[in-house]
């Protein structure tokens, strides 16, 4: 049974992600409000709190992060900065300070997306964010100590999203939740490192 | 003959993209603190200034953006939103902005880097950073209006920087900065939008 720090497990993914590796490991649920502790990613301090609160784990998930969506042609640099400072730089920044706090041959999960590959009208900061993660799951994997593994989890839109976020997404497949799950768990229990699972 | 805005003037790349363009263009060179005018690509109000001064343009290239270098174990999240502001919300910024300050059927041509695909040791930063971009290039290409193109250039090492940079890149394949040019003027002359240009 590994310890696994869950950040999002209140969100449609995380929670689905928390019952799927919950059924053979122990789950700390991590939210920005809810769960066992709480978090704010884009902040440094919140950050070393948690790690500090939970000690030492085996893997580290993390299924959260803030993108701005709008027209590109009224996109500013500040509404640009938001997916960067929140999604990327947050995500990035579990990973860098908790590759200190992981057992060794811990892993560390991330959330990109399908945009990365695949663009939408509105979404050049998703497209940006989610590709820069998919690059930085890549370079770290060649450089972690002590066989620690990093990896990425790339879900297409949900179904449980599917009537907000469907028209977004013109002739996209939705994937349940419960399927995107399944991908977390071959990263955390699997053997492969800078890989990007993609459910679509 | 078009006016093309280019900033990062006074590197390597770009003055052997002045020189290239130049054959043909008029070309305004903008660097940090050289060339016909001077910007800070991660001062919002710089960018204005810039763009105010030089009023519209046919194209606009950046060759320029500071990135962090340095073992992953090391890393600290300020260290890593270095590249962040600078080299990747640097070179949105410009295309954010100059969007609005473009002639119609203008382009913009950013610059990438071999490691957003080869990644090195060190380098998580600039593999990130350069995936990001080449992201943003793919996804705005299909938002941009009145005929604006979007590209960008992605150099190997080059030639020039070997001596200081080849110890990070063993067994890659150095390009003269004159070769690396060339790709420029094919984003800038042609007629392809979301394209990234890979010299290697």
């Amino acid at each position: 049974m590994k310890k696994i720090l869950l950040i999002g497990a209140t969100g449609t993914v995380g929670s689905a992600v928390a019952q799927q590796l919950g059924e053979r490991h122990q789950v700390i649920r991590v939210g920005r409000r809810g769960g066992d502790h709480q978090v704010d990613i884009t902040d440094a301090g919140s950050v070393d709190r948690l790690f500090a609160a939970v000690g030492r784990v085996d893997a580290i998930v993390s299924t959260t992060g803030q993108l701005h969506f709008g027209p590109l042609a009224d996109t500013t640099p500040d509404q640009f900065a938001i997916g960067l400072h929140d999604k990327l730089l947050g995500q990035v920044r579990l990973a860098l300070v908790g590759q200190h706090h992981l057992n060794d041959g811990g892993s560390i999960t991330l959330t990109t997306g399908i945009v990365a590959q695949e663009p939408i009208a509105q979404g050049a900061n998703a497209t940006t964010v989610n590709a820069a993660l998919e690059g930085f799951v890549q370079a770290a994997a060649i450089e972690l100590q002590r066989g620690l593994r990093i990896n990425a989890v790339s879900p297409s839109v949900l179904t449980e999203s599917w009537a907000g976020y469907g028209p977004f997404f013109p002739g996209f497949e939705p994937v349940p939740a419960a399927r995107v799950a399944l991908a977390y768990q071959r990263a955390v229990d699997g053997a492969q490192n800078g890989r990007v699972y993609r459910v679509w």
